[in-house]
């Protein structure tokens, strides 16, 4: 499901496993295309049958998420104990949850919002993609020691 | 600098607030459009004289962000002491660090990679924009009042 190769110290998840992981979080990040540029935007979701449920009001990201570009949405987080960062990138098209059954199917769910306010409106995200990474977290210094020896200005 | 009015209960953040909060995080998340679709990556950053700066390795995230389209980078956070959440955005257009001054200038930033391995790319995004907002985070229960009272399905 990942077109591109994983860069080494990378294990790409299978897509039980983004489901499992992604069902441990409620933040995640919506990726959406408004006009001629990229948005982002934080959202509480939780996982429904295989889709990414999430409530909003008006505005810019609900009428951009039901546009008719795709979207994305991306969740990530570090397993305490192996230390292992995930993230793992849900890419679909998004729909209004509308029928009355299905609202109320919905509403059901456990979202909890970041910020409370009137989020009247709920979107499904279908997916035609799944995909995930786990990685090791690094020492912020094992990462800089092929620079350690390059050359330094008065200035520092 | 935001189009949309801010909801209830959120505060629209002033520039230099912005700046200042997206110092006190390294991860961010980077979205690009690739081909016919929206993209989200975790990327570390670090500012830098008012433009961001990430490092990467060879892949669609490189590929992506130095393409024809703008892109767009989100962090956010939540102030222990206050309890407000904030969310930043930056837009704009991503180059390529390429000249040895500012290949040099670029590595004695703090970019410290949640993963390591060979991220030889440096990309600066410049903004075009910079908007940001403040909000309460919601106490879970508070949300769900309102639907406290709806129909329930024996099956619940």
């Amino acid at each position: 499901m990942t077109n591109t190769p994983a860069p080494a110290g990378t294990t790409v998840l299978p897509a039980n496993e983004c489901w499992q992981l992604l069902r441990t979080v409620s933040l995640g990040r919506l990726a959406v295309w408004v006009e001629d540029h990229p948005d982002i935007f934080p959202i509480n979701f939780t996982t429904d049958h295989g889709t990414l449920v999430f409530r909003t009001d008006e505005g810019t990201k609900l009428a951009s998420a039901l546009g008719d570009t795709p979207v994305a949405v991306e969740a990530d987080g570090v397993n305490a104990n192996s230390g292992l960062a995930w993230s793992v990138v849900i890419k679909g098209s998004a729909s209004a949850v509308l029928s009355i059954d299905d609202v109320l199917d919905t509403v059901k769910l456990p979202l909890f919002p970041w910020q409370e306010g009137h989020k009247d409106h709920f979107v499904r995200i279908a997916p035609t993609s799944v995909t995930g990474r786990s990685f090791k977290v690094t020492e912020p210094r094992t990462w800089w020691d092929p620079l350690a020896n390059a050359p330094h200005t008065a200035a520092e």
